[in-house]
């Protein structure tokens, strides 16, 4: 839910690709790294992807049964058996501890994997996935049905696909390779699974702060997690950091204001007595500019930080290299807010927060009309933030903000909240993943800050305080839609099918592993 | 849909009543009016009341095969047949002559019986009903079971067993006893009846303006239909107007705004791109007050009127007569708007046009939260509207006032619209009206004017130009919910089932033909 994932998709980067731009062929993963083993850099990777290719039907069969186990946070759904079954997967891989830990929500798992390396690597998985509706699949969402899709390949279907039992299964492949060619893992690893993703981590912090994550922790340099990073055509987007978020509901009814009618009345009675959908309309009016495009809350750009020189300089190579005609095209964007140029506009997504309603209701909402005079109102909204805002520091300034302007009875329920994070351009994390990438003959772009959000704050925040970020070949998209969809063999020379994301994992270990 | 019959069970008068106060006990409908048929009014009736009796069981039956074919506007569901099925009624109970007028919705029927009275009365009836969801009821809601409802006797249970067909049929059951006991109805009927009352009532107009239903209508001294006014315990209410109305569908979509995204996409990408929620938010709120409470669309208040002196007296009286409190509990009111004294309250009720919020809706609505920037909000709106407004003046003040600030692309759908309608006091409709409840014993009290509506003013307004009223015993409610009932034994002795609110209607059209 709380997904800067999603975003991947309609990365600038894929963009341009798309829109025709050449490449080399790479028609088949090859050997990518001329460092000899005796350097700590990658061996020569034959034997491996042998093991790979042998592997091929048994690590589809692996995601596929994956799949098949749905755990959904938000509805309650194989709450315990997901976690069970996320630690027999990392045991299956090579892990030899893993742990089950309890929290106030949905478990977490801690596992680690000492392979007598120098390095030890943190990663971050999650096992759960959002909700799905069967009816609206073209193939049953937990079959993993593999089909042919024009343009791509052949991909698998199924809720997870991508989002993001996809790229961790590809990840696990990679272990299950090593280990077939007779090698051990390059780094030690120490990993860290929620089944609460998509409903925003809430409760992950209290499996991160356990004192032996947290000492495990201490030992890693960086936190990343497995992600299919290409475009439908290869190229790829490394983000140094992502806004924060939180996800409020609002709700006001008659009840806790203590006006109008306890339950919904006819509407002929509004002459008479108060409605909450109005106080909530003029509520929500009060949170942004006349516009709706700058947060009106009050204090809230206390700790904006605007944008470095660097950073807007990414922004402009960015402008430079991928026409605005393009991704408006792309994206169905008619005009950026307030007619904006191209590099204002994206300026503004890196740098500025945001109030949106991504859903509001009240009263009948079916086919024609019904005079009713509601008792209650609700709006979802999502607040972006960026450096140095926090979410604990937002959400007191939304209840401040109601309460001083009379509107303190309307229940605020946060469900779900991130701080910001942002990773150093320098870091081996990001060093190691651009150098892979560009090994790999990938058109490779940065971006200064995801306006998507995801959980690394709570690696990159205090007490971790780890860069953290996401890593991997491969290609899928549809997260959270319909037909969600992971591509297993590729058609474009540039993007990798699974065996491919699967070496490139190897490759990504051996270059942490050098770092 | 726009139905001012729903607040009959919230009415004043039902509140006091239920309340407690005793009334003469009348067990059985008797002879109520003195005067011998030699002055046109009433006669005898117990021939006409044996008849009733031993109609019984065919009068229950009429009303269940008819709730057996809902016809729904909305839905578009059995529209030609509802039609048909009415003017089959109506041929039974001896009209002799029924046209179906096919208009740009679905068709009207136009019915005349010719009994060579003096007096030819106008009716109105309504062969469409409220859609429904059969999972939500107790008993099937096109079966009319009949079952015991405690502190109310037996009661119909089904979609339009009080709206309206209950009542409809109960008159025309009253035809049926009057001429199996020999005897000519003492007034000559012109009937109008539409299928479109729960959707607004769009196309009547085109019925009732036919020149032949126009020269029928002038022939009368005004129109009514039947309804089952009483209270649960009895007392009626009769109204002298009610409040226009207009309901309305705003919808603003990034399309037809020509900014943003043309589709929903990641909440995300809110900074840079516009949000047709806010808009809509943002919009809403400058057609209200502060509080909701007042219209602040420009020009609203042109035409409307204050209370005359006399609609005034009425509200005091009703406030003397009736406590507060018993009508807020009866309601669930917590308070009135701006903690109004009670008087102010029922006088702001009868007064005030107002705007309300019967529904909203955009984006995301299902539990949890969904990080996306929809393309399109909704909003329901219901205007009531006073004398002299029109529901004409009111679309296209709204439109002006959305116009003139920039939202002229907000898609303004009106769905239905009636003018406010009003009908003397001296009327003979209401004068026989009071009489007939009078001479049965009740408790009978009168409201300066509905603060629901009906399409009385298709009557009362030109060309007709009619008194226009409701008349009946008996009662139901539950109108639009789950589990809708018509009582058809009562338990309180001043309430009358459905035999006796029979005989009402034939008292009541003897009441006429004496005026």
């Amino acid at each position: 839910m709380i997904d800067g994932r999603i975003l991947r998709g309609l990365s600038r980067r894929g963009l341009v690709l798309m829109a025709g731009a050449a490449g080399v062929a790479l028609a088949s993963p090859r050997r990518l790294l001329a460092a000899s083993p005796a350097s700590g850099a990658a061996p020569d990777l034959a034997e491996v992807k042998a093991a790979v290719e042998r592997q091929r039907p048994e690590a589809i069969k692996r995601l596929q049964d994956w799949i098949a186990l749905p755990s959904i946070a938000a509805e309650g759904r194989n709450v315990q058996e997901g976690a069970r079954y996320m630690a027999e997967l990392l045991k299956d891989a090579g892990f030899q501890n893993q742990t089950i830990i309890q929290t106030d929500g949905r478990p977490g798992v801690f596992a680690t994997m000492d392979n007598g390396a120098a390095r030890t690597v943190g990663m971050y998985f999650m096992y759960d996935v959002k909700q799905f509706d069967p009816a609206e699949w073209s193939s049953p969402p937990l079959e993993g049905r593999i089909v042919e899709k024009t343009g791509l390949g052949k991909v698998l279907i199924g809720r997870g696909a991508v989002n993001q039992k996809g790229p961790e299964a590809t990840f696990l492949a990679a272990l299950h390779a090593l280990r077939a060619a007779g090698r051990k893992p390059p780094v030690n690893l120490v990993l860290v699974a929620e089944g609460e993703e998509e409903i925003g981590s809430p409760h992950f912090g209290q499996v991160v702060h356990r004192p032996e994550v947290l000492a495990a922790l201490k030992k890693c340099h960086e936190v990343w997690m497995p992600f299919a990073a290409q475009s439908p055509t290869g190229g790829v987007e490394v983000d140094l950091g992502a806004k924060g978020l939180i996800e409020v509901e609002l709700v006001c009814t008659t009840k806790a204001w203590g006006r109008g009618a306890l339950d919904d009345i006819h509407s002929s009675f509004k002459a008479e007595l108060d409605s909450p959908v109005w106080r909530l309309v003029k509520a929500l009016s009060t949170l942004t500019s006349e516009d709706g495009n700058d947060p009106a809350i009050d204090g809230w750009f206390e700790h904006v930080k605007p944008l470095t020189a660097r950073q807007k300089q990414i922004i402009a190579e960015d402008v430079a290299k991928n026409p605005e005609a393009d991704r408006k095209k792309f994206m169905g964007v008619q005009t950026w807010v307030r007619d904006l140029p191209y590099r204002d506009a994206l300026e503004r997504l890196a740098s500025q927060p945001t109030v949106n309603i991504e859903g509001m209701f009240a009263g009948y909402t079916g086919p024609g009309g019904k005079t009713v005079l509601p008792s209650k109102a609700t709006a979802k909204l999502d607040f972006r933030l960026v450096p140095d805002q926090t979410a604990a520091e937002a959400e007191r300034k939304l209840r401040a903000h109601l309460a001083k302007r009379g509107y303190g009875d309307i229940s605020v329920t946060v469900t779900g909240g991130y701080d910001p994070t942002q990773t150093e351009e320098s870091s081996a994390l990001i060093q190691s993943s651009l150098a892979v990438y560009r090994q790999a003959g990938l058109d490779v772009s940065l971006s200064p800050r995801l306006a998507g959000s995801w959980p690394g704050y709570i690696f990159t925040g205090p007490p971790v305080s780890l860069p953290a970020g996401h890593f991997g070949f491969g290609h899928g998209s549809r997260q959270h839609a319909p037909d969600e969809y992971y591509v297993i063999e590729a058609e474009h020379p540039k993007l990798r099918g699974m065996a491919g994301a699967t070496l490139g994992y190897v490759e990504f270990l051996y270059a942490l592993a050098a770092s």
